[in-house]
């Protein structure tokens, strides 16, 4: 997606060779106009399947997951992190490793929104070792349900979440992919 | 707003006097359509105010303030709970008391996305205490922006915080407010 790998160049922070910020647009401040062309670009890419849920993780996965299902006009399912004490008792759970935070969550979805008669489509912002989608994938598989398929905005191609998922066969696209970047460059997979 | 209510009074699951569910189109399924009337909802109300900002705090008040931001066309900034290593060094902060988790936390928003141009909307999907709405408060100050109102979903009419911000002058539109619940029967203002 041109306008996105143009808005990256200009306006994303990189830390080292690893940490890239777009807190401008994406993940603190969230420029919604911008958002509804990605969820418009996922539509585009997955409209021929018959689509019933997409599910994100909280928090910054919401925003992009929302002005997705605007256009498939299905349900937004996001999964938790935290142990909340008004979270469903019956859940699908799946640890979680956090390479931001080093540190393992569980990842929890109420029974109650995922099941066998459910096509899901997965919406994140990032994808870097892929953690968070396994753990997704995980928890879609406890339900029974069927995954249509990967959307993400930002995949960092220099590592192996994106490479991983694909050799399962699964649909992944990324509107964006970095193979890499420093403090100086940001170079984009064609 | 009567869709709202009628809703709520269908769909909501209520445990004891205090905790209120809508874990099935607002804070863990989330219903887009229903969203979008929702935001347009918010739009009526303070479409005369110059609003540069919306602001919310992760993780359940995104999906709503992303939802009003389209009609506004203005950017969502969503202030931070956790601990991040890749958050900005440059914050405003203010410490929140939780009482759903019994713990306090910092609010966090960088000092890149707030300053005293601004002229900001809260929208959260839940007023109860108003604690976590102090907290954006609180920063909205810090940055010397200023305050166009309060945009709730649900209020729980028979906790303090709604009456504590209408006392400061402030303009709080609540779509739903409840006086009293129990588990067979939710009463709404009218």
């Amino acid at each position: 997606m041109r306008s996105l790998k143009d808005r990256i160049s200009a306006e994303a922070i990189v830390i080292g060779t690893d940490i890239l910020k777009v807190d401008h647009f994406l993940n603190h401040q969230v420029d919604v106009d911008f958002l509804q062309e990605i969820g418009q670009e996922f539509y585009k890419h997955f409209q021929d399947e018959p689509i019933t849920k997409i599910l994100t993780v909280e928090a910054s996965g919401i925003a992009v997951a929302v002005a997705t299902a605007m256009f498939f006009h299905v349900p937004v399912v996001f999964a938790k992190k935290s142990v909340s004490l008004n979270l469903d008792q019956e859940t699908y759970t799946s640890e979680v490793f956090s390479f931001t935070r080093q540190t393992s969550y569980l990842m929890k979805v109420s029974s109650r929104y995922l099941n066998r008669q459910d096509h899901v489509l997965i919406i994140d912002d990032f994808l870097a070792n892929g953690r968070a989608v396994q753990g997704m994938i995980d928890i879609i598989h406890q339900a029974g349900a069927s995954l249509a398929g990967v959307g993400i905005v930002i995949e960092k191609g220099f590592q192996e979440g994106g490479q991983r998922l694909r050799e399962q066969g699964i649909k992944v696209v990324s509107l964006a992919i970095i193979d890499a970047m420093d403090e100086n460059h940001i170079q984009f997979r064609e």
